[in-house]
């Protein structure tokens, strides 16, 4: 398999810091045999926000590992995930299907939960199945959330290892027992969540005053032990969903509370992957990503986090609840600058197969594009449309800049989140279906604040057409949130 | 006089991206005598929101130079104007004092008119003025709005030379024009404001399509003629107040309309200015400055910017309205790196004076605070109070993290734009002075949502008690606004 050729023009959609000069250019002629093989880190923060980091323009949180990041590679602001919540997020991101396609999405169950059965099915493909059939060894640290019971763990995934908490930190609550009232050195306790050593419950309740910590080490030794192969590593940290731990390291080191405090140990948690694969000589081979599986979660006001611009939160279909704040970095290899288009974490499974080299059978309907172009800074890539689950229903859907919303329904904790619109537009807690659709054009208004609906019918009905197709290629599956 | 020694430790309040090992540092006993007294750039643009550059979080504006002298330089993240609106803001940053100590602000109008007669009373020293005393050379491009008769021009302040437009781009309204109705390439012509170079009208009405790319030129023309001494340029863009104009070559080059290509022409003009500077040399002893004169015109909707994560916007005393997105550069000097501290634009003028050694009269009270430890990295400021005024009342105050608000009322164009907090509270348009203020924690709630009044009564009374001191200092001067 041969690398794609680094582009020597600026394209459309990416500019550069102006510090792309400083980065030695490696072509591909120059990489050996293992080094056509990249090595793949995906960093994903649980509820994080899209205003949350410094370089998406947070006033009062420090990261500057993801910042330096962010400048010497590449800053995405228009990166989706597959649903604006957690365990269809996740399968989305690992099979680079949408989520209805799996079983793994529900309209009366959000997420998994400790009594459910069900979890991603065997047919799935996550990213480590298919790598690992490339020679790639692989690694799980941190949340799943993709079914706590075999075979649904990482291990029966194509994951050579798992470290983490099976699924929410806030779920197992120990009856009668509130976080607030324990002391701060307690409160881990009152949310009885184990701990897995692959299959092995290591402890319970897990110790979360240590969690990012703790994964960030795993991942750390992880990096080291699997190096002389390529690798894929999925860090998803279990954090900042609530309930919100950091370690003693970081009690108090943000002037934001320990909201701030969180976000600075993943920010430090980043800054450690960066300098182990320096330090080991990986730098130049590892493509590392850095996201979150939804926007934050508004219901807990100082203890969620912000979309920054963007209208909307976890659990809903405006923007705040499904852009995600995103960061590659792939020195050498990778274009650095600002990257507009659209993209998804469904487009990681295609594009880290056709990086490596790794066939995919064609005995299924993916919904993720290549984006390699756009990180090689040499073409584009073929995404013009996103859609908008909330549970199995599409709400939205987003094709080029236009945006049509076909359902509202206010995303959790939305009563104390939302802007005013203009015309004002009373966003209820049960869905309202919309016989003329919402409009807005992202481009010009990405907080989704005018509605232009009346000025172009003939958007909408482009967009109508492009989600009657899509609905009629979903294929009903076994739910299995409801098992 | 000495300039202050660059400390080693990296401080509280500034953290680095991790890039000012490449820089070179100069230590204060290498630089020749010409070179302690440093050059001064301020660019200064109208009605830019907090979240209308890239590196402050826009998603769909492209700002590289601006975001590149950020990473090099210093983003400021709680950098204040001395007004919501135009003339008392730019009255507050060039004398360093409140514009309610000079008569520049007004209850009744908000702003200098084409049919004022008042303006600047010729009794204050502006930063062009004392920095001329101590042998600078001054150039005021642009914008200028503290008075259009003499003696209230620029080149009766201090400034050697003058070319803008002396007040507001959308005065002058020429009768029953209509902006949209005329041709794109003729709407300049439905405001008939005159164009100045020193005193004399050159052009009327002002050739608005060009105007960024000329006040670039003069800008540009001035460092070169005037390098051979000290210099200071303030550098007022016109725009992106409305109407909005861009020259032929940047017609769509943004993704996100107008406005898009307006803030990018900006850019492109800020590179030009740190080029200039760096072909001729004096790019290691210039400190060039780049903020705005107060938050979004929300009235204008798609034509107007956007505050960002921030509440409120232009004309009102919430975040929006007042916190601007602030660069500095000073390659070699300044310390590179996020700065969190509260600072605002009164603060350039004693921070130029202790720079450049330059005397101030000390007949009168200065609001300003020497920011030059910050901006060295070698110390703090002694600001830990900022004032909000609305005309001539002081509508919040903020201190420390804790913001209290005494009068709430909505900004112009707010209906469109508020979000909703909790608890709700409704913000009217004529003025609601609250007999328990709200009280926020910036720190923790940089989007003032989350009114903790209830839990802080210690706070409010503290805050209180400064307020009462404060006003108690205010003396009454003649209103020029009414004249």
């Amino acid at each position: 398999m041969k690398l794609f050729k680094t582009g020597t023009l600026a394209l459309a959609g990416i500019f550069s810091f102006g510090l792309a000069g400083q980065q030695s250019a490696v072509s591909a002629a120059e990489k050996t045999e293992k080094e056509t093989k990249p090595n793949f880190i995906v960093i994903f923060a649980d509820d994080l926000g899209y205003g949350d980091l410094g370089i998406f323009g947070n006033p009062v949180i420090k990261t500057p590992n993801l910042d330096k990041m962010a400048v010497e590679g590449q800053k995405w602001t228009s990166f989706y995930v597959a649903a604006p919540v957690c365990t269809p997020s996740r399968a989305g991101l690992l099979t680079g299907r949408l989520p209805i396609r799996s079983g793994m999405c529900s309209d009366k169950r959000r997420v998994l939960f400790p009594d459910s059965n069900g979890g991603l099915p065997q047919s799935e493909i996550t990213i480590a199945k298919a790598l690992k059939e490339n020679g790639y060894k692989t690694a799980a640290v941190g949340k799943w959330h993709l079914g706590h019971k075999s075979p649904h763990l990482p291990t029966d995934h194509g994951f050579d290892s798992y470290f983490g908490i099976p699924y929410s930190n806030d779920m197992d609550k120990v009856e009668k027992t509130d976080h607030f009232t324990l002391a701060e050195n307690e409160r881990y306790q009152a949310y009885n969540v184990p701990l897995l050593r692959d299959k092995e419950v290591i402890e319970r309740p897990a110790d979360q005053r240590t969690i990012t910590k703790r994964y960030t080490e795993e991942a750390v030794a992880r990096i080291k032990s699997m190096k002389q192969e390529p690798f894929f590593i999925y860090l998803a940290h279990s954090l900042p969903h609530i309930p919100l731990f950091r370690s003693e390291e970081f009690k108090d080191v943000s002037v934001s509370g320990i909201y701030g405090d969180v976000i600075e140990e993943i920010d430090w948690s980043v800054g450690q992957i960066l300098k182990t694969l320096k330090e080991e000589g990986l730098d130049e081979n590892t493509l590392v990503i850095f996201t979150s599986d939804n926007g934050p979660w508004h219901t807990f006001k100082t203890h969620g986090g912000t979309a920054g611009l963007l209208r909307g939160a976890k659990g809903g279909t405006f923007e705040g609840g499904m852009r995600e704040p995103t960061v590659f970095r792939w020195p050498g290899t990778l274009k650095p600058g600002v990257v507009m288009d659209m993209a998804t974490t469904m487009d990681l499974l295609p594009t880290f197969c056709k990086l490596s080299g790794t066939q995919l059978p064609d005995d299924r309907t993916y919904d993720g594009y290549d984006i390699s172009p756009l990180i090689l800074g040499n073409g584009k890539s073929k995404r013009d449309v996103v859609y908008y689950y909330r549970g199995e229903q599409v709400y939205a859907v987003r094709k080029g800049a236009y945006k049509a919303h076909f359902i509202t329904q206010n995303e959790y904790g939305s009563q104390t989140a939302h802007p005013i619109t203009d015309p004002p537009l009373e966003i209820t807690n049960a869905p309202t279906v919309h016989e003329t659709p919402l409009l807005y054009n992202l481009n010009i208004d990405p907080a989704e604040k005018y509605n232009i609906a009346e000025q172009h019918p003939e958007i909408i009905a482009e967009i109508k057409n492009v989600l009657q197709e899509h609905l009629a290629g979903i294929e009903p599956v076994e739910n299995q949130l409801e098992k």
